[in-house]
């Protein structure tokens, strides 16, 4: 038998899942469609930015070779839309007037960004058409926009103090444009960050040249620029933000009005059960941003507190990943086996990172409550459960602040700035929930003056690479066995693949690899 | 010629200059009376705590003997007070009857206890007379009061938050008294800790046994005990703290009642000069807790910020030094001389410091802002002066609080709770007006586990006493003198004799003398 697979979308994701399909398609026990509405294969987007300030080139933000896919077999739709999935016949209409037929449809349909409701911008969630000057930064159209005003050294605007638009700022800046953030709260990151690392950010940010303007709401844009783009973002309190080029870095937003207009329950995202299929459609499948893992079951209580779609690359490949292996023993008739696989385990909560020149910042969990906070920091200490304790330095001045939230001594939440390396060695502690040494402060030392650069305290099992999952040891590994770049590591490794946040670190491993050994 | 010198009041400050001026006496140049209301010679009124907790003998706290100085020349008159002062005749009336003539006369009359208004105490400030109970552990007699109820177990009630409360509150917690301190404000210390070393001061006592009873405001006292002795302090809310003994710790007010009756000018002490003279009278000086240096000038910049008497023994002593040299060059009629003896420098602002077992905390300067606070950060800052800095480490959980205040690098204030080696690195770094390392948390390394004890980074030449100025390169060339106990230094270095902060750090030098050196 040979079962169709059809994955309506060709991003990152899905080009990980039809990698991992491989296999089942040579062994002919699969056939495979991917039908994807960008015309090029799917490509790096966290890299985008990288991309639009001259960093990085097309070329090696690609993940796919349709080319080489369609040698192995594989049936690859580029530039092609879904206008329809009909579930009785289990087919899927293309906008090239075709039809196809699957056994197995997979949604990789991705996010779109929120263009918020501003006079001057057309909202239409289904087809934001955005005026010149204007750009959401999405795609390699976006990147070539956003390149030219950096080239030109222009005045770009970025709308949202997410981590996506501080990267963006950050990058622009270092690159040459004249960068403003523009965001409401009292601080940048203000979902994910606490006040004190918030105030220390936001003054790191001023000093690499970013500026910064809080607690404010915009309200349209002004298209006065000799082409009839965009030439300021207006404020409510009637003050104007001047620029030419406006960046929109608003957060995302599944992409689900097939799955609704196929008849699929969405919450947020498509809604999935812990075997990734559509409630109640034992054929279809979503994965990545545009699937949200919340099974039928009211009694779940893995579910209770499940979070919608992350946004982040690493835990839609790990979907990826295991809907492949599920998907080959359906193919191959092995029906009992599948059905003992155990599930995908939950993902950890995330990790937010930001690198950039002269700015380094690592935010996770539960980071809200201050030390004298006492109200917050009982709350949910019962039955002998121990309460939050918090441990801060604060030195604004050098625009360092590290915060560690414990519970029992285990992480529960951090915020570092500034610090590289105790952020990192934070990041570890709370992925591995391993406990704190009992003096805090021991943990700032590794950022102290006397540290070696490129030593340190790092585990070398620890992750260094989170989207994909590697750890230093396998990147030392991939070293010893001759590679000696980033980009032989990633292909080797898949290391460096997903945010790019960890190339720094997979350098440093390659150097110290390749350095004699210190005397 | 012979000048005839009265000195009013027997405490360590007029001890210090009994002995100062012993030379002269010796000369012939000065005949020297000294009349003290106590019937014991001088002694050290800091030390009555541990007195009354038994750590100390009644021996060992005197600063003066009586038949030596009378056996030197001295008129040493106990048990006498003065009644009053007759400037025109330059004549002293005793109340035994006698007067007794003066060319010079000097107040060091010292500070009584503020006593409440509460009711059940009558609180005539000028004859305190306090019920059975209820002491303000001011005297030898006072201490005798404490030691029972400590050897007995007792309940000890606390009123007051201040150095003083809290280290008879530790001291007896820790000699077994059930030990209960009642404050306004907040936390303990409010008028000297930040908000963040409070909260950290309070769990620290707590931690210590010490009750700590904040925002209270007591109303009266209940005298319910089988001998109508103190039963409880009664609060405005309604509720009362129950206890053996009540100890009044709510600071001390210059008395000042003789200089006023013959017209001397009195702020909150004795108004004297920057030679020590009371105002407009050459023939009358003021030394000590009752002495308020502020010149009758308008336009001396020194006296406009100045403030009154510290209460602190260590500048009581700085002016019986000065005092005694200028006091001889005029009973020498080195008249030309004494003009232009350079006078007293502007004591340092004071440091805070309390140490127990189990409780170690310094506090100095300016603590108030918070790292947050731009207002206050930014106030004072004109002209190109730089703002205030915050760096603070906070670690509620271990009990460890640091907040270092600067500006422009040097320390403007400082809190440091649960740290004492960093407490003691910081106040020297304040005393010297040093610039701290940029990067601060090397501060918090001292107290780190892998520090040596005994071991550090102190200064030989920083000051270890701070109440007689002793360094510590002074106290190890008496170790090396020979000196091998506390007293021997305190004997040979007057290191010690003060408020009796520095005992551990005597011993350390010590014990570092007397040890073979490290491998």
């Amino acid at each position: 038998m040979s079962e169709q697979i059809v994955i309506v979308g060709f991003g990152p994701v899905a080009a990980r899942l039809v990698d991992e399909l491989l296999p089942a398609v040579r062994s002919g026990h699969a056939r495979l469609r991917v039908v994807g509405q960008e015309t090029e294969a799917a490509y790096n987007r966290v890299l985008v930015v990288d991309l639009g300030v001259g960093r990085t080139t097309a070329d090696a933000l690609a993940l796919a070779d349709s080319a080489e896919l369609v040698a192995e077999g594989v049936d690859v739709r580029l530039g092609v839309r879904v206008k329809r999935v009909d579930r009785a016949r289990q087919q899927v209409a293309l906008s090239d007037g075709t039809s196809v037929h699957y056994d197995r449809l997979v949604f990789a349909t991705g996010s779109r960004p929120v263009i918020p409701n501003l006079t001057g911008i057309n909202p239409d969630p289904s087809s934001p058409v955005l005026p010149a000057g204007v750009t959401a930064l999405r795609d390699l159209r976006d990147a070539e926009v956003l390149r030219q005003a950096v080239a030109g050294g222009k005045r770009v605007v970025v709308l949202g103090g997410g981590v996506l638009g501080l990267e963006t700022a950050l990058a622009a800046a270092e690159e040459g444009a004249t960068v403003t953030v523009v965001h409401n709260g009292p601080h940048p990151l203000g979902r994910s960050i606490d006040r004190g690392g918030g105030a220390v950010l936001a003054a790191g940010l001023r000093r690499c040249g970013v500026r910064v303007a809080g607690n404010a709401r915009s309200t349209g844009v002004e298209h006065n620029a000799p082409d009839g783009g965009f030439s300021a973002l207006l404020l409510d309190d009637g003050s104007a933000i001047d620029g030419d080029l406006l960046v929109i870095s608003c957060g995302v937003r599944p992409r689900t009005e097939l799955a609704e207009g196929c008849g699929l329950s969405t919450g947020t995202g498509i809604l999935v059960d812990h075997r990734l299929r559509a409630h109640h459609e034992p054929h279809i499948f979503a994965i990545g941003d545009c699937a949200e893992v919340r099974c039928p079951d009211p009694r779940c209580a893995a579910c209770r507190n499940a979070k919608g779609p992350s946004g982040l690359v690493g835990p839609g490949w790990r979907q990826a990943e295991w809907l492949a292996g599920y998907l080959t023993l359906l193919a191959e008739g092995a029906e009992a086996e599948a059905d003992v696989l155990p599930a995908l385990a939950p993902e950890q909560p995330g990790v937010v990172v930001l690198k950039a020149r002269g700015m380094n910042l690592a935010v996770a969990g539960d980071n809200a409550a201050e030390p004298w906070d006492e109200e917050a920091l009982t709350a949910g200490a019962v039955n002998g459960r121990p309460r939050l304790q918090i441990a801060q330095w604060a030195d604004p001045e050098h625009g360092r602040y590290v915060k560690m939230t414990t519970r029992g001594g285990v992480l529960e939440g951090l915020v570092a700035v500034g610090m590289p390396r105790t952020a990192a060695e934070l990041v570890g502690l709370f992925e591995r929930g391993a406990e704190l040494p009992a003096d805090r402060s021991l943990l700032l030392r590794l950022d102290g003056p006397d540290q070696l650069p490129g030593g340190g305290a790092a585990d070398p099992a620890g992750t260094v690479c989170r989207c994909a999952g590697v750890s230093g040891a396998a990147i030392a590994a991939a070293a010893t066995g001759g590679c000696s770049t980033v980009a032989d590591v990633s292909k080797s490794t898949r290391a460096g693949t997903g945010c790019g946040g960890c190339h720094e670190d997979i350098k440093g491993l390659i150097e110290q690899h390749f350095s004699p050994a210190l005397p």
